[in-house]
């Protein structure tokens, strides 16, 4: 029964109870973990073949390059070709990078501020104000980023489409907004596949600035853990289309397809950009670890077959994004003043609770020995205006300790939830 | 003979005999490299068993750390204690880094100039002036990082003992003057040690700037091609001794120890610094790639075994930069325009040629089809006021090659000294 239409006597009762179940879940002395999208130890075993790929001197010479000396800054040609066909653009538009592709994001922006994008009339850093668009609930580390320069973070509210465009599109008439993050599949942490439409209205922004720089993370743009691949539209042919071709920056990386903690990234953007952000980067970098590039090339090979390697890890995910839909809708569903969707791919689900009880609701986790990506933190400087956004990040532990997260979990969102109906 | 005690009309022979060998070696149409300091095939083949050492599900623990995934923004325990036994220091004192020690220091000075060091009172950014003290010749990359962001570069002259301290002692009493690029063991070009003496008035100095920063690369700490490993002074210790813990940021690679395109790196520094510079990093990364350093820490284990390993690199160096000099001794030596040093370690020959000459002298090498390092290129944005300074880097081509390239090289120095001498 919804906790709206209960009796005060009834929602006594019903606190009596969860309180009581609260205190069993805190004798247990529990240490759960659902606060970060890391992948289980199952899944790095399920890959770990990419240890074995290159192994002697005669499997590190690819195409006539030693990926053992220095050189070719912007990556392995068949590590373009390679990225090129998983984000469905050409090898030419690709910059191929390090094992993080939040460092690569940070070096883009970091440049932005201190030398200026491709069209900047001069560096960020000499602008009087520089906005940043964060749709959210949205990633933390992308605002960290920005706001980590001094930029000024702007919310976009989020649909079941994407980030709201006609805020979008009303916003970037100021010439001080100069971009936009975005995680288009599986957005982290709604779990939402942006819609074409939102696509293209986002390839035909016409935002005052001219360097503004639509930040394009496409961390789960092969990640679906529920059904097939999803096809997905090449955004920087359609901003080219647009006659954008400049704006949009995408990023990508392998770290939830191989080895967190020894993956390869890439951005793919225009040619333009690729040339201009080489010339950058040669004052920083003489190459970046090619033996790790040829490594992936080999194991992952190309979009079919990383397709497949993408099911070892959906067979390990699937359950336990499974067991959480199937906790929420025997918990909290009946309840009424809770929402969330269930999304088939990414590492998220974004719970929104009951409006001024998340921060109270993670508390209560956390004494009962369930760690979760602190509240607010999905929104920038950490403050959600409603304290209802929850990240649910149910990869890295097993399913039965899962089970039992989600039970601590249901029980500290119903008893915030009641403390402020009850105004405990 | 010496060129200076020959007549015009021997003179005059002499080029009409180095000229007629300088268009017989236009006719091999050679395509020759001794631009810069890459392993040879040979070197990373002799140390390509590092790509076995973790291969297996289980090899990737450590420490009750899984490699493979996120964390431990700092690096693995085992890496900081790996560096910490090469360098003389402590693991708290040691932040492992990526495959770039290049890109490590880029990000410390990066950070400087938008954020400010431990003991800024602002960000470079906000300074008036940055000045960049650039012992030449020197290194181009240092010298390009610090000028990427605007740094005014100011050549210190080396000495036998390393830089002219007379000279860097003065100039720090300038607060604009914010910090030092210095490669403390055979020096790049000169193959210098800096002497006990010059490294402890490094650690005594008392700079106007409380922000002082020494950019102390360690790159060629146990690169000994000649000889025993020569121990060498932990500067941090020293700095701290000397009432400024946290003026010096060391760095170093093993891109010269196991692969230049696979390698890894770390600062050392100390822990306040590392403290701080953590804080900073959170923003940019989540973690370097473990596995990588998981394949050293295995491969390389300790300083004990690196020296051994580094053997293995002596053997095919070591006779390359004996043909080095035995060439120039038998060729130039004895025509007394030239001056350089034997080195015993390092990557580099730093040929002091006739003044004036230098450039000319790498466009005729050019012509012959050898690439050498540009000449001025030791120096501050690229300008040797004497253009006399050129590297020789010989690791990268084969004995048999090398020779050959050598003999290009020796026939262009004398032909450019005697182009200046007969005035042509």
């Amino acid at each position: 029964m919804e906790y709206a239409v209960k009796t005060k006597i009834e929602l006594e009762q019903e606190y009596k109870s969860v309180k009581a179940h609260f205190e069993e879940c805190k004798q247990k002395n529990l240490k759960l973990n659902m606060a970060r999208g890391k992948p289980a130890k199952k899944q790095l075993d399920a890959v770990s073949g990419i240890l074995n790929t290159v192994i002697t001197p005669e499997d590190c010479i690819v195409d006539g390059v030693d990926t053992r000396n220095y050189g070719e800054l912007t990556g392995l040609k068949c590590a373009k070709e390679y990225w090129a066909d998983i984000l469905d653009c050409k090898p030419s538009q690709i910059f191929v990078g390090g094992t993080s592709s939040l460092n690569f994001m940070f070096d883009v922006i970091s440049r932005a501020f201190s030398h200026g994008l491709l069209h900047s009339e001069r560096p960020w850093c000499k602008e009087e104000v520089v906005k940043f668009l964060c749709p959210s609930p949205g990633y933390d580390r992308h605002f960290t980023v920005t706001q980590f320069f001094g930029a000024e973070l702007v919310v976009v509210p989020m649909t079941a489409d994407g980030p709201d465009m006609d805020v979008v599109e009303e916003l970037v008439k100021d010439p001080a907004v100069k971009g936009i993050w975005c995680v288009p599949k599986y957005s982290n942490p709604d779990g939402i596949i942006y819609s074409n439409e939102t696509i293209q209205r986002f390839a035909n922004l016409k935002p005052a600035a001219p360097d503004f720089a639509i930040m394009w993370d496409n961390a789960y743009c092969i990640h679906e853990f529920d059904g097939e691949y999803v096809p997905f539209p090449d955004i920087i042919s359609m901003c080219e289309a647009a006659g954008n071709p400049d704006m949009v920056y995408e990023f990508a990386s392998t770290s939830k397809i191989t080895l967190a903690g020894g993956g390869f990234s890439a951005m793919a953007t225009s040619e333009a950009n690729i040339a201009y952000f080489t010339k950058l980067f040669t004052a920083q970098m003489i190459s970046q670890d090619k033996v790790n590039q040829l490594r992936h090339v080999k194991y992952l090979k190309d979009k079919a077959t990383t397709i497949e390697i993408m099911k070892l890890h959906a067979e390990i995910m699937g359950p336990k994004f499974r067991v959480v839909s199937e906790i929420l809708d025997r918990e909290i569903k009946p309840l009424g003043f809770a929402n969330w969707v269930n999304p088939k791919g990414g590492y998220f689900v974004s719970f929104n609770t009951m409006p001024g009880t998340a921060k109270r609701a993670l508390a209560l986790c956390k004494e009962a020995g369930v760690e979760m990506t602190p509240a607010g933190a999905t929104y920038p400087y950490g403050k959600d205006p409603q304290d209802s956004n929850i990240r649910i990040a149910p990869s890295l532990p097993p399913v039965e300790e899962l089970e039992q997260a989600m039970d601590v979990f249901c029980t500290c969102i119903k008893l915030a939830a009641l403390e402020k109906l009850l105004e405990k």
